[in-house]
């Protein structure tokens, strides 16, 4: 008879932010009265950029005429927003990706997750604690992570990687071999510069590292970047600036937090023809057609209007005005950070990515913190235990606001005297 | 060392349709003067309904003020087009389906192939034999077609049902029992009406032997029903008009070909709550929670701009348009249906489907006729065999063509007098 995929029953209850949803609600049912700012999400709420309206009503205009519709476009995405993105995210920055090496979809959620359809179900994975918990859920469900272990909030065949204040949030070099020489070093490592939920970049020397190491122990480094735009330092915006990383890396970008695509969805996947991995005998494949043959089965490719909208943020007045709402964002960041060092809390994050990370008072969890901000200040955040372990005794709070909101929940965090 | 999932290299050679763009694209390398008439894939030519196109203006609009503008909605699609669709597609034809029972997608192909996610790699899939690849190439990708056998063209794990003209392109039931008693029945039973590629109807007494069949063996049907607008007899529009259906089966459903969204993307999958499976431990399970969790953890819906499109799809005026749209293409397969007749073909579909399926003339393979049709007539159409073995000496047309060119490509094949 018919039976599910099993692994699905061993993902521990409720998603994230579908607990904090029902707190939330809990308590405006219970306290109609009060005003509660949300800076918990990450989600943008400034409007899309003009050039991307303007390219999108246009691309309506085409599908209404017999002479300019569109009907199947190539499931890797048009060429005209692959040329864009290959010359603007990687040859403008020295990375030399080619538009054949570049795959739109309809975001990094799907890709970060679809693709390890083309890895074996057995290979090892590492990811970072704290760490965007879609990395972990998908492949618990493809019945890579072996058993939840509630007790330490781990699954059993996973490996965690440590993101702590201690390491400047850029976790030790796994293990490579154990005591009898044998190889111990995960296949698959999930990483995200700027990362979500520490909001911390990584230099292009620690990333070398990482390049090394994938190269050195056969690995693919699975190079989450859709916080780039969000980079004001001298950090390096793709795995690509890193010589080697097109032997030993994928990388997932998003259209969603630099330019508003949240909720109209389109993000690329870079998968280098250089990048080669081993079959069950031992040959090496490379994984570029892999890909490809994942997408065209799978999928049928992103809307053309939505792939006009995206071209559209490489044009000039595009740049212009993705820009604007990156600094929007990051100067919102900027005002919590300050704030709540002025307040006493140690904080991390919130200059190379929307994200501000800060600790909790001493002897409070992540999750009592959550309930005492939302109760006596009325603000919505995240609880850093929601992202691993490691989150505990962290809270996340993100730029994304209003202006006017963001200044009110510091100010209201800073009236509370903790 | 990494790996890659094997099932991958499994895979024979090309994909169909890729295979038919080289051989057209070889000839008209070879024969620039020669005009080509396309009648080969299933894509849509005319443009998209005016409310539609109305609809997606206003939505971008939106998109453009602070006030409207829309971030991340809701995984399962927004309530205004999941409503629309129960009140319309099921409530209006009397099948009881609630909006939380639909799950708004980009696209069936994307709907019918991660659908797997939620299954045990070890349940016995059935497929229609011809059949549209995505079924097969997907579970094979999974794992659960075991080997392709080259010599047969088919999969050393799958139950083929073979459809021809013997058996009306309705299969039999597959047998539920082997001589010692024991369920062989499949887990998994792809069905599609109309079918592709043979243009065929179900009725409802025939579809309710399979809902019966399903019930009683414990398997669920994946109901892939994205050509039910082209329904013109007495047939079920939904599977769901069958009772006991909400127990067993899956519905898949597409705006591609009714409204022209193919190059718009958006679909919608029926996951009943009354659905339920087995998990390893025997207990009985919905697939509605597994599907709404795989949903959400592993994209992040529908672009609103294409959702409002589809939802426009429902308006008077939206209904109308469509009606235009699928009357246009229904004429074309009436052309080439009668036109073949008159060609002294042997022709089925045509009549409740876009598709025409013709048997080629004695002594010919499917893609002999291909090279013929071609090079003779400039015509291309789609190798039965392409589809699976028992598609060999069958030829697919459809009726997405312009009506110039249906018209035009009906009298080059008549004055070939083959």
């Amino acid at each position: 008879m018919a039976h599910i995929n099993d692994n699905f029953q061993k993902l521990p209850g409720s998603y994230l932010f579908t607990e904090i949803g029902r707190r939330v609600n809990a308590y405006s049912a219970a306290h109609p009265e009060k005003s509660i700012i949300r800076l918990g999400i990450g989600d943008v709420t400034l409007p899309l950029p003009k050039s991307v309206i303007e390219a999108m009503h246009k691309a309506v205009d085409e599908m209404a005429v017999k002479e300019t519709f569109r009907g199947y476009g190539p499931e890797q995405g048009y060429a005209f927003l692959r040329e864009a993105i290959a010359d603007n995210d990687y040859k403008a920055r020295g990375a030399n990706i080619e538009p054949d090496e570049i795959f739109v979809s309809d975001g990094a959620k799907s890709d970060c997750s679809n693709i390890g359809d083309i890895f074996g179900i057995d290979n090892k994975v590492a990811v970072c604690d704290p760490v965007y918990p879609v990395y972990v859920d998908s492949n618990a469900m493809a019945g890579r992570a072996g058993d939840y272990v509630a007790e330490l909030g781990r699954w059993s065949n996973l490996i965690y990687m440590p993101c702590t204040s201690d390491n400047g949030f850029v976790p030790e070099l796994p293990a490579a071999k154990n005591e009898k020489g044998e190889r111990i070093a995960p296949d698959m490592i999930y990483l995200c510069y700027p990362n979500n939920p520490m909001g911390m970049g990584i230099t292009r020397e620690e990333l070398k590292k990482w390049v090394d190491y994938a190269i050195e122990n056969e690995s693919v480094i699975l190079y989450d970047a859709a916080y780039e735009a969000y980079i004001t330092e001298d950090l390096p915006h793709t795995i690509y600036e890193v010589a080697g990383a097109e032997k030993c890396a994928i990388e997932f970008r998003s259209f969603s937090k630099n330019a508003g695509f949240t909720g109209t969805r389109c993000g690329f996947a870079v998968v280098p023809k250089a990048l080669k991995v081993r079959n069950g005998a031992g040959e090496l494949v490379s994984l570029n057609g892999l890909w490809s043959r994942r997408q065209s089965t799978k999928m049928n490719g992103v809307p053309y209007i939505v792939q006009r909208g995206a071209e559209a943020v490489y044009s000039e007045e595009g740049k212009k005005e993705t820009k604007a709402l990156v600094d929007y964002y990051l100067e919102n960041a900027g005002i919590i950070r300050e704030g709540l060092v002025k307040a006493g809390y140690t904080v991390y994050g919130g200059v190379n990515a929307p994200y501000v990370w800060l600790k909790v008072p001493e002897g409070m969890t992540s999750w009592e913190f959550f309930d005492m901000l939302l109760d006596k200040a009325g603000v919505v955040g995240t609880p850093g235990s929601g992202f691993g372990p490691c989150g505990e005794g962290y809270f996340r709070l993100t730029g994304f606001g209003s202006r006017e909101n963001t200044v009110k929940a510091i100010e209201r965090i800073k009236a509370l005297n903790v």
